[in-house]
């Protein structure tokens, strides 16, 4: 993962030069973020070389995050440069730092070695006006890997999501919600991409019909779900703040309009796929400690499926539910789980490799990373990757497809 | 303890047909309970065999608890009886389950072996009107072995609830009081039955009468304690929901009279030996996290002895406080601890002869739980196993002694 | 630390005989203290000898402490007194108990060895009127060393309390604030005493003048910081509960003169070296929970340094943001922190000498605490410890330097 820009903050976070520093939490490692007099921005480890005080508590001014505890001041690159007990002594010290870029309102961090940098990240959300877009995040507290299983496998939509999809303000009134709801057993077949996965889940309806949802899977942490009608695309990062808790990145996004009042109005009261916030945190209203707000009379009423109302919630429930860490020994997969066991695969295979002779993961490349999901109605006994031209699913100019 | 039918539930938690599954934690594991379309009960493994998610989240719906995530379905028996993706897999799923009955407003489940399931319990309560009958139970930070050490321990009643006896209204205006009040000291005798432990406590007055308080121990986890007057004879149970918590159940009943509307009343808020809750929860009202409502002023006043007010809130605060689970290699026992030695001998050679040798263990079967408690008072130098009739302790025709 | 006198309770803790009993945390140990029928104070382990239950909840009355569960007595040097269920065994049982001296408003235990048992506290603070003294606590969740390595560290002050000084009642208005605030590089020398260190920081002005702030440090957790002006002088003790939380102790005290009721309102409000409380705790209103209600606003605004208003709420904001033990192998140690390292170095040998040979530590004879702390102001080019007198830091007949 260390080969990756890693979503790190929103930029919102950080508004303005000398702006109040953050805790960020990444890969098991407690860090500040900070942007400095001249808008750099700068990612330490959390703690002041003197005597290890957190700099969440420093002053940001005059190009640097300043320790609160004795004056310590450091750079964006993690250089100490000012030093008032002994100056001289402050090119020797340095804390830990990696790396920024802003793109797409979030700030991402790379944290592996300097020489293997990649380019900035390319996913099409990141290079769109940034009135097309719509990015929030929300603290979830299982392994990250729980949620971009969930994220792949549109089998769970006819379920977990069935009544959801007619409701929900940025799903509705689509060709999707029939065929999800009268084929809860979708077909899977699935592409191997420079970046990652192209799963097909094809459903049919009486009338000879196929309706394929086509998700994109980009390593190491995103999801491309499928569009919804003329609704805006989506995409997801699961990101790993440690082993037992990730942060997931949520954008809604348009590839050739900005998004309406309205929809950001919806996505602000927790529609599509935002949640609402307990005051001052990233954590959702609807959380572990509440039971997710568990609604049993909505639940009898098939208003909900689960009992938890809203699109996120639902599936934070059911992936917080399974513990921190799931015992994937304990599971018993079938067909549409191939999704599920080709990421694992491709994920394992690509440490492996990286760890026997430092291969380049999959997705890390810019290229590999300009995707876009679709959805197509067909004739059941076409064939999809016949009816795909080259670069439908790749970022270009032509229309996303979407029914 | 997986040779007992385990009280798991109060039936009304599961009140209906296909009402809501809740979750319950019995010998350290998470199981979900549900009552089908049919009336059954189910008690489950918490997480669905596909992905793990919980079923707790379920529906429960013709015939089956159904996973909220991709909509497997079990019975009560734990066979996946729908499995959309893969239907002719269905046959070839299932989960953990444990057969239950419903007995005295009270859902028991056998954890064991198949082919050593006891008859049904046979707990005098457990098979009276219901109306004569009141059920609760409350969530105790305790290992389940220092709850039944209290209950058996007739000379705790002398200093702890001193003052609550001449109080409650369900214990009050009794022969008792005057007897344990007086006598701090009592003579402890002990026979073992078939199903544990007959306990005799001996108080003396100044008149040469001695007042008998004989409670009854049955494996593994209940107690009958003495009753007081005419009030109703309580029982109550030690569950463990693991080593560190139980669930305490606690039973008033007559055994030849409906409780009164006062008795109910007076039970429902919190009076004999029930609690008040923290809404949506078993967790008493008075618990470690507010030090039970200490009260110093009325512990001055010798309005309670402990501080803490209620029978059971100061049997809890006393059995938490000595930490989840006590270091007995640190205590100092006294002839008054005779039962509790004796407790602790009868669950260790039943648990090595089982082990050794699968010997069925004391209390399993229906006949040795058909016990009763009494007090009697008689001359001091009278002996009363002499004047014991065979029977009188045990469930029959004959009026259980009180006075 | 075992062979000093430990703060335990203040006093009004326990304001009468037969007060309700408190729990004390000390050096890992869990405690409760009490003061009897007559007087005497009581420093027992929590737990009964007989079944381990909880003494807070015990019955203060006629002599002893009792144990609410069965009512076994124990005076206070922990001997039972009373064992009504068995009389003769009594006094074959006691429990651990340590001494108490009553000081200074403050309750001081001692838990070595009853051989080596040092005279009574000596502490200018304990030995003076009480109407000249005021004296706090506060809970800490950090290693107590955390703390002292704060206190006796002066070069702080200028970057964490930089506008506190002009700010805080109880601080302002002395010719510390410019000077601590026009040099941030203070040069520090150090005294080794009879009981701990005496630390000089030399600031000095453009106009050839040196300030000197000589802090005391008393082993093993006591400072005394260098007065400001003619406010009351300070001394600060850090005792462990445990590895990971402490005690800290907070006195303000003159010699020679009552404190006003201007500077009591004051100290009572949090000001000086105080702070406020969540109702019914030591716990600081300005807590890890809530970020030590940290203000950018403020900070921003060079109303605080670290956004944490208040001397005390900084210091421990950001001695627990170091986490609970601090890694010193990762600090990077200057000039300025010569206390510190000295501070260790002297543990280190005491502990090491006590180990190795009983050594009585530095800091146990009352003489050895008989210490004030002080500051003048000289020519940068005078020898402050040519300028000082004998006895000038010594508690006498002489005035306090302060300027």
């Amino acid at each position: 993962m260390r080969r990756y820009w890693v979503p790190a903050a929103l930029s919102s976070e950080l508004p303005d030069t000398d702006c109040s520093p953050i805790r960020v939490r990444l890969l098991g490692e407690d860090l500040v973020a900070f942007r400095d007099s001249e808008g750099r921005l700068g990612l330490l480890e959390e703690f002041c070389a003197h005597r290890r005080a957190s700099l969440y508590f420093g002053r940001n001014e005059e190009g640097g995050l300043r320790c609160a505890y004795h004056g310590w001041k450091y750079d964006v690159s993690g250089q100490c440069v000012d030093l008032p007990q002994q100056p001289a002594y402050a090119p020797k010290i340095a804390i830990c730092s990696y790396p920024c870029v802003e793109a797409g309102d979030v700030v991402w961090a790379y944290m592996g070695p300097p020489e293997l940098r990649p380019d900035p990240p390319s996913v099409e959300w990141a290079t769109i006006p940034g009135g097309q877009r719509y990015v929030s995040k929300w603290l979830q507290y299982s392994n990250y890997l729980q949620g971009i299983e969930g994220a792949i496998d549109s089998s769970h939509v006819s379920f977990l999501h069935r009544y959801e999809i007619e409701q929900n303000p940025l799903l509705k009134k689509t060709a999707a919600t029939d065929f999800i709801k009268g084929d809860p057993n979708p077909e899977f077949d699935i592409d191997r991409t420079s970046g990652g996965l192209i799963v097909y889940a094809k459903r049919r309806d009486r009338e000879g019909r196929a309706y394929y949802r086509i998700t994109q899977m980009l390593m190491p942490w995103f999801s491309f779900p499928p569009p919804f009608g003329q609704h805006p695309l989506l995409c997801q990062a699961w990101v790993p703040r440690d082993d037992e808790s990730c942060m997931v990145w949520s954008i809604s996004y348009c590839t050739d309009r900005a998004l309406t009042a309205e929809e950001r109005a919806a996505m602000a009261d927790g529609g599509g796929i935002n949640v609402t916030y307990v005051p001052g945190t990233f954590l959702p209203v609807q959380n572990r400690t509440n039971d997710y707000l568990l609604d049993r009379a909505a639940q009898k009423a098939k208003k909900t499926f689960s009992g938890v109302a809203g699109l996120v919630a639902a599936d934070v429930a059911i992936q917080e539910s399974m513990g921190a860490i799931v015992d994937r020994s304990l599971e018993h997969l079938v067909h549409t789980d191939k999704a599920v066991v080709e990421t694992r695969r491709m994920m394992l295979e690509a440490a492996r490799a990286h760890a026997r002779s430092g291969t380049t993961p999959p997705g890390v490349s810019g290229e590999s990373q300009r995707i876009r999901p679709g959805c197509v109605i067909l004739r059941a006994e076409a064939d999809v990757r016949e009816f795909l031209k080259e670069g439908q699913l790749r970022v270009g100019d032509r229309p996303v497809m979407s029914v």
